[in-house]
């Protein structure tokens, strides 16, 4: 039983819990819970750590698991949930490749550009299953999306959902190239001079380009996108959230899909 | 310059700041930062602090505005945020009645069932803002709307958007009485033996039912509603969040009552 704050495998995990970087270097990540603990692909599992006072209630998700125990106090110090339900593992990195994400046909697609809430890009990669995107693309500047609130926000469409990170603006801009040479139609959300979103045909490919929370979309990717939609607004609001937004733009997507299929 | 934290109106601010039931005697709450204060009808204002090293940047804000001055240290300590912008106010809470709510035409209505996510209040009010909501009425279970983190969420939809507290069964279960008889359509958000959403017609009198994120509805609100609809979710998700669903229903809502006026 590991009992010790000093011990090399706990000052691991909190590396992979705190930093983005170490977790980039290792292609490694931390999932805790029995819920993200049952949806995590045996391939992907590399360690599993149980609370000494857990053990015993977590038996059958343990059968033909190999696991280390922890005493409590060190468990709860490596947990990121303030009532952490006894179990963390140690995951590989799920991977997927451009090529992969591009060459789905009739593709739904996102493209976030420097989405900095975690609890936001969670919700949307959950919803983004929901309303059956084929793949999301995130901009160098986006935040990680192995951080433990995104992960935990996801309900597990990490492990179901393709994405990848750009390296730089080269390839950002890249993608909008590529995306018009297969006649997927880019999307920018923008509040100025854009058709309401509920005016296009989603019907054929289509990726929805989404901004920054604080500050929308950059002039950089306003001037790649090929399209504009509006999400029109009553009141004096000036913006809605960045994941209802992506999530009012995905469902309607869908909605003109199930239409077409009927 | 109030410059102790033992001084009686710091404390005051404190149990506003931390505790629902003071708030709901007092008829009181908590806003921060200049964006909200400027959003602050003038009748409910009732005391402005302002941060010591912030008075002179926050002029322009505080023309023809009684404040008082406080230091840096002891300002730091009443805010809620992590970078307060200097400015704090004491707010009259808003007072909607049910009878108002309840008599606007053609209403689109939210009715929210122990909703327990501070984040998930505040950005449904603000969604609903946006997609032309008449009013929310809310079980007894629910957050504390006037919650600061709610309040932060809301992005000033607390001061345009009626609301109302039930306060206990025997006026949730009347609500839905009264909405029949005005022939508004209850639709009780469900997962099991539902319609589509988007296979119901909303430009009459409509009311969404949402139910607590982890639980649903109750089997009460259940039994109570008219009709029941379903978000259908492609892949493996068992749910989506509850802001995210309610933004969902009532966007497709507001889209279809626009279309009506074309």
């Amino acid at each position: 039983m590991i009992t010790s704050a000093s011990n090399g495998k706990i000052k691991t995990i909190q590396n992979l819990r705190k930093k983005a970087k170490y977790r980039k270097e290792e292609k490694l990540f931390i999932i805790e819970g029995t819920r993200l603990f049952q949806e995590t692909p045996k391939e992907l599992l590399r360690e599993v750590y149980v609370a000494e006072s857990a053990e015993n209630s977590l038996k059958n998700e343990l059968i033909d698991v190999k696991y280390e125990v922890v005493s409590d106090n060190i468990f709860a110090s490596i947990c990121d949930t303030q009532t952490p339900q006894g179990i963390l593992a140690v995951v590989k990195q799920p991977m997927h490749s451009l090529e992969n994400i591009l060459t789905k046909e009739n593709p739904l697609l996102l493209i976030l550009e420097d989405l900095q809430d975690p609890g936001n890009l969670g919700t949307i990669m959950r919803t983004a299953e929901g309303a059956g995107v084929t793949g999301i693309i995130m901009s160098k500047g986006c935040v990680d999306i192995y951080n433990p609130k995104v992960v935990r926000s996801t309900m597990g469409s990490i492990y179901r959902m393709p994405f990848i990170y750009l390296e730089n603006e080269e390839e950002f801009a890249g993608i909008f190239r590529q995306l018009k040479e297969k006649n997927v139609v880019t999307y920018g959300a923008a509040l100025m001079e854009s058709k309401d979103y509920d005016k296009y045909s989603y019907q054929e490919g289509t990726a929805f380009v989404i901004g920054n929370e604080g500050n929308g979309l950059s002039k950089n990717a306003l001037t790649l996108c090929e399209k504009y939609v509006k999400i029109p607004m009553c009141g004096q609001l000036e913006s809605l959230n960045a994941a209802v937004a992506s999530s009012i733009l995905m469902y309607e997507a869908f909605r003109q899909r199930r239409l077409e299929t009927l």
